[in-house]
């Protein structure tokens, strides 16, 4: 990781902190160069870096201020959980988010985690998928070998180089999204009745996973800028018989936080003294808004311990189903949960990622997407600050597209979905990214899509629903 | 189900236990209207059936013969299983037969369960494939709903009429692949512990799941033309807390027999009496050689007990991905296991299917197939009585395009796949099919792909390598 991105991450984490308030100056190039022992250029580069992000804004001879304008969100909470392995359930209201009804297809679904699928930079990647599909003496239409295709996993251990991993192809698997990667991963560390600690709030995905496979979930006290507390990390493996740590530290859903390289540093050193598996979704961290991306844990492990999985759901569509998994020492048994789930993956679409990736479409199409998502996440929390409720707190994305919206703790965003439906629109109740369906004041939204009035005008109304369902309480 | 195909299964079943031998003359067209009290067209349409099967040719004034030229080796034998429960095995070599290894692209995979996909009528389907993908309005790149597209729901629940079921499209749920279905169906059933009664031999990826699920099998004798012992099952039943009854009933893996209507119906009232549920696999169902197809035992189904299940990887294509389970009862649950294991399943191929089966591309190619396959068949049976050993039993496969190949006891069907390295083809082992291992004296042989030199003399090396094996010991 390069200085000036240590530097701004540094200074990033004092705005959003409040330490420097709108309007204020902040410290001088020399001054910072002088505090962190820097070349100025590092600290040029740096503010350059907040300036993209939207936390600094230069002005002619004076330095730099925290941009004025903006009228900031208190954020989350830092979440109270419950500190013991609870058993998972919201079964009925994940089910209720991923499905369509018949007849209620015009549904504006602001909860789901969808990527923006509309822009020019994805072309390429459905002219080859057009071109192969037509061709008979491809092997798209048969049995794939067990681990994916070669030349698809050859172009992720080369995209992994940017996250500081040297991954060997050989030691990746290609699965039917990352979600398949996740459960396959989960089954072959834990067996039912196992303890599995995890980020919370945390991916209903992952919750649904531990629920039917029979496992219970320990979720961890998390900060929403820096993500789970690791002292308290410390005392639960100290406490419970943890297999598996479980954890989203990248541009996390739902918070949008990136966990800091020391955090995952020393996460994996805790991991090694408590002899634990660590399993990183990673399906956000190509589209953190700083350049270059942020490590992985896995770029800290040393024994193979951490099982690092992700997909091209979210960078490119995630009707292509195609993600993958590196999963270190425990190769084999994942390889075995694999086979068993669902076989050979979907030899086609494979064929047309590697194509993509390899023709040079990938990168192009990343930058484009993290600036558009950065440009509408400012102009969704200006949404939110405008038209929700006063009190409304709300996260502070640095990747991705998700955006967490925490209420008045005796609100139920189960209630708010119901008094949506006649707007035709949804939200993620909280409860789903809960273990224990905690977070029943809070929601997700998705800001993915290019902004427009409809989705204003749609904001507006959930605004306006939560401050009716407030005044009849 | 009409009474001529009840006619000739009989007279079929007959021929092949040797009550008629070759050159035999079969009894008259009014001789056998008398005796079963059928019309005598009802009777000739029988016989034109068992022609298109090669169990009976005419003679010109002289009535219906066995074809006598066919020279055709023994069934294998009945399995012996030893009745109880018990863990499964053989992922190794189960890996070994899935795997593509690094330069090794060019092994005759004669072991697989692949269908020919090479043929003219499979190419309105890549026609589809290539004009959605162009197609960036469409839903193809992002999220379906958990239960799959409904245009492709709809097409599955009007298949499934020809095989005696009403099932409306809500109950039924797209996967990836038959292999997910049977997957999410185990586990939406079947606890850790419990016991699952299966064929013997059975697909080995059902077996793997149960491994990996930590669920037990207990192997049924099975006959080679009629499936399961009934009589074992209900001994079984008495005996052991079994939870799931899972077959392959109809062009069975690896044996295909069709189990006959009579057994399906009993089978259905004994797992009423005990209150089972059964897992029905169909995967090969549509490929019976016969016209109109089989029933499945779901059609005899009276309170959702039976999970159907099929997919269109042996019909059409596995690289597809594309499956399907209509679980009755058990709806909530397999939806539930579903999500877990991959959420939702790629729309793409879906869009694509429903638009090749709605324009009247399905049945066409079926019959192509099916054609193909039998006499395929006829000529792999006659391959391995010509350069296999004398003594080696031989399926009869009713449909599809797998053989069944039996040893003398004591040889070793992992020692005949390392000594056919060199010669660059691999046979499917036949512990893989048990979940104790046993059928080590076996073989699975593919005769999907258009019979060429090439496979007579892949099928001739095999033979010869067996003899040569069998001379050392």
């Amino acid at each position: 990781m390069s200085l000036y991105v240590d530097l701004a991450a540094l200074l990033g984490t004092r705005i959003e902190q409040g330490l420097y308030r709108p309007g204020d100056r902040l410290p001088s190039v020399r001054a910072l160069s002088l505090e962190h022992g820097v070349s100025l250029s590092t600290v040029q580069q740096a503010y350059r870096l907040l300036e993209d992000n939207g936390l600094a804004s230069p002005r002619p001879k004076s330095g730099y201020f925290v941009p004025a304008l903006r009228q900031m969100p208190a954020l989350p909470a830092i979440s109270r959980t419950a500190q013991r392995p609870v058993e998972v359930s919201q079964w009925e209201h994940v089910l209720e988010l991923i499905s369509i009804p018949p007849g209620r297809d015009q549904v504006l679904q602001l909860g789901r985690g969808r990527p923006d699928i509309g822009g020019p930079t994805l072309k390429p990647l459905l002219r080859s998928l057009s071109r192969l599909s037509r061709r008979q003496d491809l092997n798209s239409l048969t049995y794939g070998g067990i681990h994916g295709d070669q030349t698809l996993r050859e172009q992720v251990s080369r995209l992994v180089l940017d996250s500081g991993c040297r991954i060997p192809y050989q030691d990746i698997v290609i699965t039917s999204g990352c979600h398949e990667a996740l459960s396959a991963a989960i089954r072959a560390i834990c067996e039912p009745g196992d303890i599995v600690a995890v980020d919370s709030p945390s991916f209903h995905g992952v919750m649904q996973a531990l629920k039917g496979f029979g496992m219970k979930a320990l979720e961890l006290p998390t900060d929403p800028l820096t993500g789970i507390s690791l002292e308290a990390l410390e005392l639960a493996l100290e406490q419970w018989p943890i297999k598996l740590i479980q954890l989203t530290p990248t541009c996390n859903n739902p918070l949008g936080y990136i966990m800091p390289d020391a955090h995952k540093r020393a996460l994996v050193a805790l991991a090694q003294r408590y002899d634990v598996a660590i399993l990183e979704d990673d399906v956000y961290g190509e589209l953190a808004y700083s350049y270059p991306r942020p490590r992985t844990i896995k770029s800290y492990d040393e024994d193979g311990r951490v099982l690092l999985c992700s997909s091209f759901s979210k960078t490119l569509a995630p009707g292509l189903r195609i993600g993958w998994i590196a999963p270190g020492r425990y190769l084999d048994r994942v390889l075995h949960m694999k086979y068993m789930g669902t076989g050979s993956t979907a030899q086609l679409p494979q064929l047309a990622l590697a194509e993509f990736i390899a023709g040079g479409h990938y990168e192009p199409h990343l930058r484009r997407m993290r600036s558009q998502y950065a440009r509408s996440r400012d102009l969704m929390i200006d949404w939110v600050t405008r038209y929700f409720p006063p009190g409304t707190r709300v996260s502070r994305p640095q990747g991705s597209f998700l955006l967490w919206i925490e209420l008045d703790d005796t609100f139920d965003t189960l209630r708010l979905n119901r008094a949506l439906l006649p707007h035709n629109i949804q939200i993620a109740p909280g409860c789903i990214f809960s273990a224990a369906g905690k977070y029943r004041n809070c929601l997700r939204i998705n800001y993915a899509a290019a902004p427009s009035p409809g989705i204003e005008q749609a904001v507006r109304t959930v605004g306006e629903t939560v401050a009716a369902l407030l005044a009849q309480a």
